[in-house]
């Protein structure tokens, strides 16, 4: 089962090396990570995809409850959340094959950021899914370089929600 | 000065916490932090931004370099890169003011992924600064939450690129 953590921590150094400290010495294993700022500096959100069991899911979150620098911890599934991923690729093309790949990338929701007389960078922001499929699509051509966030997630909208 | 490293790791445990004990212990900043995997599933990339002095980034490109787990370092600054970040933002809404939140997303090319009948999941990718942006014009309505990837960064097309 993949189970999604979306943990609020203190914005200092050393707690991103905690956090991956207690998942690599337990031998948890993470899918994805993406650590950004929220709207207040001093507070950073960790985003962790992590798949096993429902007992090494509950540890995991327990785990994380434990440490200091954690100010809140919250699981969600893929079922009650919307699921996002970045990714920017750089694909080759030749004179004869550009408006395939533009093509593609119409039908996937990809645009184009930069290009040269060889290549493309192509950026897709959605689910994971449609961003495996766009690599798949794009793999013939000729991949040069590319580069994923983790997983990022906040549980779909709700009645009487608060702002904090 | 800002510099982004694109590190190329194996894709596992400990390589992560690796990396980060590297950046703690030497109090090396970390700005923002995005692992994903690459086309290849035995290796992620890490997209690190750190500020700090020439030197200082001189320094973190040697340690990073001499690491086992590390395939390759690349070194970016952002003139010759494309920079891209993805947010996810809950805010709230009354019945009045929905439509000004929907016009502030279509000028700053965020789009709407989920609503209840008082909130609205906003999506939004592009450069880190327009994504400060849209944080500002949210804030008076309310954010309920959000959650944002690290900058990603691929360096701009250039000519004879090759695929790997």
């Amino acid at each position: 089962m993949k189970r999604i953590f979306s943990v609020l921590v203190e914005n200092r150094s050393g707690v991103l090396c905690k956090v991956a400290g207690l998942f690599s010495r337990r031998s948890y294993n993470i899918d994805s990570l993406a650590v950004g700022e929220t709207e207040d500096k001093s507070v950073s959100v960790m985003t962790i995809v992590s798949s096993g069991d429902e007992r090494t899911m509950e540890q995991i979150e327990k785990q994380l409850n434990k440490k200091l620098d954690i100010i809140k911890v919250k699981t969600f599934t893929e079922e009650n959340s919307m699921c996002r991923e970045l990714m920017l690729i750089k694909v080759k093309y030749q004179s004869g094959n550009r408006s395939d790949i533009i093509e593609i990338c119409n039908v996937l929701n990809a645009s184009v950021l930069d290009m040269s007389s060889s290549s493309l960078l192509i950026q897709i922001c959605d689910a994971p899914e449609k961003i495996e499929l766009l690599i798949k699509m794009l793999t013939p051509f000729g991949i040069v370089e590319l580069a994923r966030t983790g997983t990022l997630s906040l549980q779909k909208c709700s009645e009487n929600e608060k702002a904090k």
